[in-house]
């Protein structure tokens, strides 16, 4: 296996999912957003659909998906040297018939996904604005995965609407304090907002994370809030939801 | 005192706060959500400010805000007979030279309160847009608390950012299925929503109560998702932070 990694590559085990996942921790790990929006997500479990996962990454979410769905799982990533490390770890996991990856910018998907034909949206996207130049990482990988330099919340509505059928679905993870602006934009492109669900660390704290389904053309009502994601117990030890996603249920 | 209640009505005690309340079942009585809001409204101490509690019922939500401030608190009740039992209550606790209830629309609240005046306002609105009939009450008095019969959501906002002077803050209990239009609401009429709290019946329940706080003319950023209230524990006893809204603190 060594072969396959590169430089300060790293080969991860995902023990919930069964998976391997190259990671690196100069160039992009998953964290625990992905996880998160991963198991969030609702994907059609027979094999006609199809997914695409916006802002892939290393492509953890798109591994993630393909053991919850039989459908073609599609990631898109910008950046060359993610887009080879999620490559490579597809075939690690021998996944190559059902999940692959493009090299490009989501702007451009209608290159090679033809609209209104995805079931299913997810995306992790940059959290931050470009403007906010005070948590800029001085690493251009980790910059372009975290701020807002190559793509933003209304080119990520905008390509996710247009990729879905009437009815498709869409699963973003973001930042509270940008709620208000996600809601807005979704709106303004066709995809309304069904569900939310708030992260919390722990139960006392602030919500951190928001994890949020849209629905094409969907109509105004049964908006839902779902039950709390609270991530740690008072001594800092994963709760027994968290944990599952990770390191799958004691019963398992 | 029994003379000071009428019919049906009752004198009920909020330990938490040493007021006394009356109520009347085919009338109205207050929620957990009236406790709530006034919980979660900040208003100033001193006594140079004003409050304001719009669609105010038997006046509770002003009754406990006069026990956070020294400034005057104005409730607006639309129904003669809630009015009446608020004014009842307000005597009762000999608060009468701190707050007080206007009997009227709160459309025509400028009639009795200038505009551009107000440092807070608190309402607890009907929850129930008027087409929604499934649950309407036969009862009119529930019914017009309960279901927008005289007033409704794009009302409640204007006639809050009427009153409320630049930085004044709004606050506001409702229903999480409704808060896409809440938030567009207020936004359209200048209030920039900064805080929002969401109420979890119990820790793996959907959320079935939302508290948002408004600022008049407030920036878009700095919005916050604020930690989780949940109201129960497994065996559906109050947990300690909405028992102690009740019942006051243990050490108290």
């Amino acid at each position: 296996m060594d072969q396959l990694l590169q430089n300060d590559e790293r080969l991860d085990r995902l023990i919930s999912h069964d998976l391997s996942i190259i990671q690196s921790p100069s160039v992009f790990s998953f964290s625990l957003d992905a996880i998160l929006l991963a198991d969030f997500a609702q994907v059609p479990k027979h094999h006609k659909g199809k997914v695409v996962d916006l802002c892939a990454g290393n492509g953890v979410i798109g591994l993630i998906l393909s053991q919850k769905t039989k459908s073609p799982v599609i990631g898109i990533e910008l950046q060359e040297r993610l887009a080879n490390m999620a490559e490579r770890s597809i075939r690690m996991n021998n996944l190559q018939d059902q999940v692959s990856v493009i090299k490009g910018a989501i702007g451009d998907v209608s290159n090679w996904i033809p609209k209104d034909t995805v079931d299913v949206v997810t995306c992790n996207p940059p959290y931050f604005a470009a403007t906010e130049k005070s948590t800029r990482n001085p690493n251009q990988h980790l910059a372009i995965a975290r701020h807002e330099l190559h793509t933003n919340l209304e080119e990520v509505m905008e390509v996710t609407s247009g990729l879905l059928k009437m009815n498709g679905k869409a699963y973003f993870v973001h930042r509270p304090d940008r709620l208000l602006e996600i809601l807005e934009t979704m709106k303004a492109h066709r995809l309304a907002p069904k569900k939310l669900r708030f992260v919390y660390p722990k139960i006392g704290k602030e919500a951190n994370t928001i994890l949020i389904e849209g629905i094409k053309d969907g109509k105004d009502t049964g908006f839902r809030v779902l039950p709390p994601l609270i991530v740690y117990n008072e001594e800092n030890e994963y709760l027994p939801e968290v944990s599952a996603m990770l390191f799958g249920k004691e019963s398992d």
